[in-house]
């Protein structure tokens, strides 16, 4: 059998200018990155304004789990199926972050004949957009510790500094550091840390802004830290929200790539959806909308992150709800869910699937209080029985909503045609968007409806320092904006061990970092961490390259 | 008058296909970036293999002043010019750092009418060259620092880690730092620091490279530590260096950009002339030596750092030597060497002057050393007097070295055509290379042999480290590699503020630092730093982007 990698290396790709012509755009429109990469000019983005009326499908899923779940691939292949069924369609996904490709998944494409390729540009170093981001987070830390040293005339307490440094790779060694060691002309000792870039607020501000102009506003709104005195400093007051906007200029530009079968994808922005908003940029979203009938979106981890902060933080800034949510799930997960281990997957077992499909049943019932149509899409493996499948479809059933099996890692976008049929259907309904809470509710209460609805625990608590914060964020004016939730994607609780839908959990907030650029305050919930580790075996040990430039060891 | 950018913005650019015609290349050759950027494939690489024929003109320079002296711009003058009298001419020169760039120099892409452009992607992020070294450099860290975490196998000594992370900006606070605090799960903690990316080994052998094997090879005998005995530990030994290169593989093509008036420039690598070893790609200089009649390349700094390391470093990795090598001063300058302040630079002042040529005159004597033919170019300010330029005529005739006035500044290679005469009649001349030391000479010798004869200075004292690790180093093996010197660029000697030609000065090396990947030792003297910071208002203060994505402050 082909890996992953061996199946995008031998595709027939399309000039890029090909692939743009899909969407209206001619050689003009592209600042091309080899044959096969494009950004969008400024000039073209201006010109798709206010034409954003195409269907919007929001690919989403259970709890991931070792067993597998293919959320990117199925969003790939339903795409490729709508295509090939007649309906013009485009994908908007996120960009791979390096930190995860170099420790475990070794890359983030989509997988079989569902991938957007070319795979190894867009999960090293693709258009240098993670880069960007890096060196404008990075630039403001030198800024600002640069402004402390030259006389600190704003008058920041260096204790009190929030904003961290960031690199995009796994690396927890940096969560804890202490910078600015080595006598007077070495800078200010102070505690310091780096996040992982993709839960840095200048990517979410990136995948938020809907222009420059936009951007620089949020960058010089973001909140650095404080004064002796508790006075919130902004990048405004150090005056660099100019230099970061001209950092970011071009990574703004949404970039263009293609799917094996030929279809469009705008790939921009790579927030995850555990310690950031997880989204693809606004900016991407509505050129897909305006450029196709049919724009297929993703959002990361389970429907209890990605999709509720999709639904809540996004679909505010877009201004456009999804027309349907399908919801992606195996068999071998759900069972996984229901309590088996992973060397039991490949044998028929209807009572752990039976267990395991609670944790979907939660999902579908909190996507469906959107009020939006929700389907199931069920990623076939081999091993699934057809007992299996009667009775994740009398289930589904129980709950309302069609479940579709689908065989896109094999066959590409042959194998999702049925479920493609099924989702434009879907979208056809006229329903109204119902949001989960009103933009007037307190960031406590927002928590806790999240908590209590989505993640079904029974109630909130809050640490000391939490709850002082609090009280702090009502006297910033700070306490009706939007929560983003930092939590495992494992489990809907915050224990990533409680598998399946548990009940009666208490859910811990230990500490809000308020984001004011980006628009939001992330909630961090249990142990939940901004730094991932390397694992013992890194996937960096088996990367390589040929002596022409081809990569070995990325799957 | 219209400043850098603006020019640069003005001009009229071709497409790089076009540019890539002058050099015999088509659009296969190529992967563009964009309509004005490209890199050029590994096939074409190969195909140029073994045919770099053309003649090589080195662009050097005076020890550099605050009043300026525009080796850039004259390189990049020269070029075009000799290109307007017929002459077939490609620039190899160094990417941009953005430290500097949001520092204090804010753009470094040569001035005037004589640029090379787009001026603003290549002060920027170009081509992500330099973002991808930095994360190579970083993933290593995480990689070791993972391996520590992990079990330490290998028994690294976390006392004894001399690998270092990087950041491709002015950054003093990150010098000295602490890593691996917060606990068990948080990495083990360890003194650490960062140094600017282009300080790097990876720079110094993506630039000395000469394949994408070679580069895997170097990577792998990169030495990370030690052990509690003092064994050296290498890349190889963390079976890594696979996955180094594979984040490097497209960093080591080299990028083709044009000047304002239609030069090809092969703009690549940019390792600091001060802290590292000053030269662009060999794999950029070695294409545009097989593809052009002439190629003009620069060092960087003054003659006592980048030429000294080109001749003695680069040439013999390059395997060839320069055919002329070209000195820029500026009578301003040279004044300032004679002891004028800045504010008296624009008065005619020949005392002044004389006493400065002293500097002019070392570097001279320095390079007529390596027996290749010298010429000494003054780049014209207007406020330049004729008794002074006669003045300068006569000492350097003294020098038995030709010395010619250029204008490319203000009129691009029409400035310049003199200079450009006289440099292609100096390239006819047929002399041998005499490299200033023997490879076969120890560390210590090669050390007192570019302090003594190049810099003037009288003595070398090694500090008790030093001396220390000199004795070590016998033990590894390493006691006969060449040596790099950081040192200051202000002074001859390592004491910035010796300006002129100081004699009777003792320079004192403080510590070695062994970069096996790159071939060579570098002695640290006096204070320079491998992590530059940024002045109390830095560049980045004036910098900012129009609605439409261009950038400002930028010079």
């Amino acid at each position: 059998m082909k890996s992953d990698i061996e199946i995008a290396q031998e595709a027939k790709m399309l000039p890029i200018i090909d692939i743009a012509q899909k969407v209206g755009f001619s050689e003009d429109d592209l600042e091309q990155y080899g044959k096969y990469k494009a950004k969008i000019t400024y000039e073209t983005i201006q010109k798709a304004e206010g034409q954003d009326q195409g269907k919007l499908i929001l690919v989403t899923s259970i709890n991931p789990t070792p067993a597998g779940e293919g959320k990117s691939t199925v969003s790939i292949g339903l795409a490729d199926a709508m295509n090939r069924i007649g309906y013009q369609t485009t994908l908007a996904l996120r960009e791979p972050s390096l930190g995860p490709v170099m420790g475990v998944k070794g890359g983030a494409t989509g997988g079989g004949r569902a991938q957007v390729i070319p795979m190894e540009d867009i999960n090293l170093h693709f258009t240098g957009d993670m880069h960007a981001i890096t060196t404008a987070n990075n630039a403001l830390s030198a800024l600002l510790d640069n402004h402390i040293q030259q006389g600190n005339e704003l008058g920041i307490d260096t204790r009190r500094i929030t904003w961290k440094r960031v690199v995009d790779l796994n690396d927890r060694a940096l969560r804890h550091v202490v910078v600015g060691l080595g006598g007077p002309m070495q800078g200010v000792p102070r505690e310091d840390g780096f996040d992982i870039t993709v839960a840095s607020e200048v990517m979410a501000i990136l995948c938020l802004a809907t222009s420059l102009t936009d951007l620089k506003t949020r960058l010089g709104k973001i909140v650095i830290g404080y004064t002796a005195k508790k006075e919130p400093i902004t990048v405004a007051q150090l005056k660099v929200e100019g230099a970061l906007t001209l950092l970011l200029k071009d990574a703004l530009k949404p970039n263009l790539v293609q799917t094996i079968e030929g279809t469009p994808a705008f790939v921009h922005g790579g927030p995850f959806a555990n310690i950031a908003h997880g989204c693809n940029s606004i900016m991407a979203t509505k050129l897909a909308l305006a450029t196709s009938d049919y724009t297929v979106t993703e959002a990361g981890f389970g429907a209890d992150l990605g999709a509720e902060k999709f639904l809540d933080i996004k679909v505010p800034n877009l201004n456009k709800a999804p027309d349907t949510i399908v919801i992606v799930a195996t068999i071998r997960a759900l069972k996984m869910h229901g309590g088996l281990a992973k060397d039991s997957l490949t044998q028929e077992n209807i009572p752990a699937l039976e267990k395991g499909f609670a944790n979907l049943r939660r999902h579908i019932r909190n996507m469906s209080r959107y009020t939006i149509p929700v389907i199931v899409a069920i990623n076939e493996f081999s091993s699934d029985t057809k007992a299996e499948f009667e009775t994740l479809t009398t289930l589904c059933q129980q709950e309302g909503v069609p479940v579709t099996q689908c065989a896109v890692w094999e066959k590409g976008g042959a194998g999702g045609e049925q479920l493609a049929r099924e989702v434009v259907q879907l979208t056809q309904e006229t329903k109204a968007f119902t949001p989960l809470y009103s933009p007037q509710d307190t960031l406590l209460d927002k928590t806790e409806t999240i908590a209590k609805t989505i993640y079904g625990a029974k109630e909130v608590n809050l640490s000391p320092k939490a709850e002082k914060q609090l009280n702090d964020f009502i006297a910033y004016g700070w306490d009706h904006l939007p929560v983003c939730m930092a939590k495992t994607q494992y489990s809907f609780s915050d224990d990533p061990t409680k598998l399946g839908a548990p009940d009666h959990f208490s859910l811990t907030i230990r500490e809000f970092v308020p984001k004011l650029g980006a628009g939001f305050i992330v909630a961090l919930t249990g142990d939940v961490m901004t730094m991932p580790g390397l694992p013992k075996a890194p996937a960096a040990l088996n990367m390589d390259v040929t002596n022409s430039g081809q990569a070995i060891g990325l799957f």
